[in-house]
């Protein structure tokens, strides 16, 4: 969605990365996605690639707002991964299993079991509960969409962009309904899932 | 501080309200703070407040940053209302008895207990766990000063002044530390303290 935003065109050089493949990240030097390799640059971090992606191609609309204001968007992306994210992954950790190569189950399943400290069947048994607080939790989003479509106004910015990195993560993994029909995030979900001609809606989903 | 921030001068119509004088606030057909009145207009409500100022003094500096960049200011401080102001007012409520007019514990008991579900002694008991958790939900605030002094960025914005609110609100009803004074947030806690003159200095704190 960034390079989408940024106008530039991509090219995967790497084809999907399960858990047991890392080996294809090793030119990155590190074990995670997303990376992005630009000639000579090879960068890792989503927040860090937005940042690079910024500073070598000013001339586009800027992902940080007109004012490059990289503080306030720093603080919604860190909001996402720390409390937003973990929420999500209580509603959806279980349905990845289904997603996943089986060769890779035992993987997923020790590694996140380890991390939660129970099986992932017991993390969501109590999902409809935890979609309560999620609601509770989105309330910043919902009271920002009040003043205009996207987190960052007219347009979308990178907070945008953040924030909907977490549900479209639920999207490709599971078909639990985070999120009402009747909360504007919904319809902000919808925007953009829209956006540069239904870029993300292209991205494979589970049946819903 | 919004007031000082737009270079505005402010005086005082009302000395001070008491939980048992929403009289004295008769004149804006509400019963909370904070109000200003700016010749015949009468605002309440901190976020209609700063929007007011800013709108109606566009020449002074931008409460919003230099893109009025609301969406995301207003995402902050709903933040702020929703996830961060609770977790403070369940570390000092109880310490509020100490500061106000005994006419007025009855009241403040009553109102607060309801409010909690239990009594304001319960609510504090365990507020060095309380810490414990606001201390990870301050998160985002952290990650975001990595990048420069304030939310706003080089200067403050009404982002940083919604989450001062909240420290300020603990500051002047109690002792009780909710920053380890090896956390950043500690530091830009000084540095929102010496604003305009230390501004905020001035106000009467519990003495720690």
């Amino acid at each position: 969605m960034a390079l989408a935003h940024k106008g530039l065109e991509s090219s995967s050089i790497v084809e999907g990365v399960g858990f047991s493949e890392k080996h294809k990240l090793a030119f990155s030097n590190q074990e995670l996605v997303p990376v992005i390799k630009d000639d000579d640059m090879i960068i890792s971090d989503s927040w860090d690639i937005a940042v690079y992606i910024e500073k070598s191609y000013e001339s586009s609309t800027s992902l940080f707002g007109a004012n490059n204001d990289f503080n306030q968007v720093k603080f919604i992306s860190s909001w996402v991964d720390s409390q937003l994210h973990p929420l999500i992954a209580r509603c959806v950790v279980r349905d990845i299993l289904d997603v996943i190569s089986p060769s890779e189950h035992e993987y997923f399943r020790k590694s996140r079991e380890k991390r939660f400290g129970r099986s992932l069947e017991d993390v969501v048994a109590d999902r409809k509960d935890t979609r309560i607080l999620l609601k509770q939790t989105l309330y910043p989003i919902r009271k920002a969409l009040e003043i205009g479509p996207f987190l960052g106004g007219d347009n979308p910015n990178f907070s945008d962009y953040a924030i909907f990195g977490a549900f479209m993560w639920a999207r490709v993994t599971s078909s639990f309904q985070l999120l009402e029909s009747s909360d504007p995030i919904y319809n902000w979900r919808e925007r953009m899932l829209s956006l540069y001609d239904g870029l993300a809606k292209k991205a494979p989903s589970v049946d819903i």
